[in-house]
C-alpha cells in the first residue's frame, strides 16, 4: 500500500506492507488524515518514533471479527491499551503503560491507505457528520479533555494562549460551557475565526495582566508556559496541552509562590466530541486550511508546519 | 539595635534603626529566629531583596494597642496583607498582590533584635511550646499548606522527595494523614531521624519506580522536578516547594503525556503547625543543628548552608 512512513526523514513509500489484523482488532480504509503539531515534532525526532505517522482519520471498516462493522464509516480512538492493568481497570486506559499510541509510539498510524485498530477504538461517525470533520474527533476529544480534568463554568475567568488548530477547538469547548472566555494568539486571521464565533479575542499576551482563573496552554511554542504563568491568577490553574521536542527552561518559581496548579493535559473522550460534531456545537469547517492528496504528504507536512496555517488533510481514498 | 542586613552581601550592623510601629501592629522583641533554604537564596539574590533578612522567629510582644498582649510570647505570619482586594476577602490573604513579606520582600524580618507585625499576624504560643521551637511554627505551617491543597488519606501511596529541613517536616506532617509514606533523600543521618519516627525511606530515586500518587518535591535543587516526574503516576501529583534563584530546563512533556498536575505550595496555616507542636504529634527538636548567638549570624547562613545541616537558630535575646 501507498504510505508515509518516518524513518529520520520523511518518505513516501508505494509498497509498504499492509498492516496485519490482529484478533479484536479492525481493518480500516482511511479517507482522510489530519497532520497534527505532534507529527510535526514526529518528524523533528519527537519520541523517537519509526513508521507511518497520523492518529487523527476518517475511514471506513475493511474487515472485522464483528458482524455489521464493515462499510461503517469510522473514526478512533488512538491508544491501544492492556485492558489488565490497574489503569485500564481504574478506567484510565490512555495511561496504560503498555500502550502503544497509533501513529506516534510502536504503532502505524493513519498516513497510509490502511490502518489497524482494536474494535473496542472505534467510533462510528454519525451520517451528519462528513469524512472531513470526522478527522477532527480526535483533536477534538482532546480539547473536551480540559472539561473531564476540572471543573468550568459560568463564574470562570478563562483565558486560551494559542490560535493554532488545537487553540481554537478548545476555544470552541470552552465557548460550551458559559464561562469568560478570551483568546490569545498571534495571528489575526485565525483569530477572525473565533471573533465571528463572539470569543473575545485578543492579539498577544503584551499588558494582559494576572486576571485568569484558567489558562489553557496551546501554543507549542517553548515560550508558552511562561506565558502562562504571567497571566494566570495566585492559585489558580495552567492547563498543559504544549508537548514540543524541545522546551526552554521555564521560572516556576512564581508558580510556587502563587500557589498555581499547572496541570497536564493530553487524549481526551470522543463521544462529546463527536456530539458537538453531529449537532453543530463546534464547527471545524473553517480550520481546514488546505487538503493535498496522500502521495503530496511530505508536501502537505511542510506546509502545515508553515505559519498561518491551520488544519492540513491528506485525502487518502 | 543589631541586624544582620542583606545588600549585595550579609553584614552585622550594630546601629540598625530599630522598626517604627505602626497602626494594628505589634513590636516583638526576638528571641529566636530560623535560617531557612529561602534565607540562604536571598544571599544569592533572590526575590533582589535588601534590608533585614529572617522570617521565622519566636519573640515577645513589648508593645501594640492590644490590651493584655504586651509580655505574650508569639510567632507570626509572614505575609502582610491589604485585606481589602478580592484575595484578602475571599480568605487567601497571602496572595494578596499588594502583600509585602517579612524578611522576603519589602519589609524588615527577624533576624534582628526587634521586628513589626500586624496583630493580626501573631499567634500566641502556649507553654508547652518552647521559644526554640516556636520558631518552627512558620516551616511547619508550609508543610501543613499541602493538606490544605489537597486530600491525603489512608489510601494515598506519597513520597517526599528531600530530606533537608522542610522535607523532614513535611514528611512528619504527612505521616499523621495514615498514607502509605516514604521518604527518599541524600543522607542517611537526616532519613534516620524519620526511621526513627517509623517512615520508610529511601537513599536516592534510583530504582524507584512510577509508583507514587503524590510526589512532595522538598529538594530545593534544580533537578526536583524532574526526579519527581520520573516517579509520579499518571494522573498524579507533584506538589513543588522548591523556590530556587536558579532553575535548570526540566522536560514537561512528561507531565502533559502522563497528565500530572505540579501544584505550586508555599505559606500555611498556623493553627494546626502549632497544635502539632504543642501536643507532641510533630517532633521539631531532632531538627536543630546548632545554635548561634546573632553577632555570630553572618558564620550562622554559612553553616546552615552545608551539606548535613538541617536546622540553624540564631538566639537574639
Amino acid at each position: 500500500m501507498k504510505a508515509l512512513v518516518f524513518d529520520k526523514r520523511l518518505k513516501l513509500v508505494l509498497d509498504y506492507p499492509e498492516p496485519n489484523l490482529k484478533e479484536g482488532e479492525a481493518l480500516i480504509r482511511v479517507r482522510y488524515a489530519g497532520v497534527c503539531a505532534t507529527d510535526i515534532e514526529i518528524t523533528k525526532g519527537y519520541m523517537g518514533f519509526k513508521g507511518v505517522p497520523g492518529h487523527e482519520f476518517s475511514g471506513v471498516v475493511e474487515e472485522s471479527g464483528i458482524p455489521g462493522l464493515a462499510g461503517k464509516r469510522v473514526t478512533g480512538e488512538i491508544n491501544l491499551s492492556c485492558g489488565e492493568c490497574e489503569y485500564c481497570r481504574g478506567g484510565l486506559r490512555t495511561h496504560c503503560p503498555k500502550r502503544s499510541v497509533l501513529g506516534i509510539y510502536k504503532k502505524d498510524g493513519a498516513f497510509a491507505e490502511y490502518l489497524t485498530l482494536p474494535v473496542d477504538n472505534l467510533h462510528v461517525l454519525p451520517d451528519e457528520v462528513p469524512d472531513e470533520e470526522g478527522v477532527f474527533a480526535e483533536p477534538l476529544a482532546a480539547a473536551f479533555e480540559i472539561l473531564s480534568q476540572m471543573e468550568i463554568g459560568r463564574g470562570s475567568m478563562v483565558a486560551v494562549l494559542g490560535d493554532g488548530r488545537l487553540g481554537i477547538l478548545a476555544a470552541e469547548v470552552l465557548r460550551l460551557t458559559g464561562c469568560s472566555l478570551a483568546t490569545i494568539g498571534r495571528h489575526e486571521e485565525k483569530l477572525a475565526i473565533l471573533k465571528a464565533l463572539g470569543v473575545k479575542t485578543l492579539l498577544g499576551a503584551e499588558g494582559v495582566g494576572r486576571d485568569f482563573d484558567i489558562v489553557v496552554e496551546c501554543t507549542g511554542r517553548a515560550e508558552g508556559l511562561s506565558t502562562a504563568l504571567k497571566i494566570v491568577k495566585p492559585r489558580g490553574t495552567v492547563v498543559l496541552k504544549t508537548t514540543i521536542a524541545e522546551r526552554d527552561g521555564v521560572d516556576l518559581n512564581q508558580a510556587v509562590i502563587d500557589e498555581v496548579t499547572i496541570m497536564g493535559s493530553r487524549c481526551g473522550p470522543f463521544k462529546p466530541a463527536i456530539a458537538a460534531l453531529k449537532d453543530g456545537a463546534v464547527d471545524v469547517r473553517p480550520l481546514v486550511s488546505r487538503v493535498f492528496p496522500l502521495e503530496e504528504g511530505i508536501e502537505a507536512v511542510s506546509y502545515a508546519s508553515q505559519k498561518g496555517v491551520l488544519k492540513v488533510l491528506l485525502k487518502v481514498e
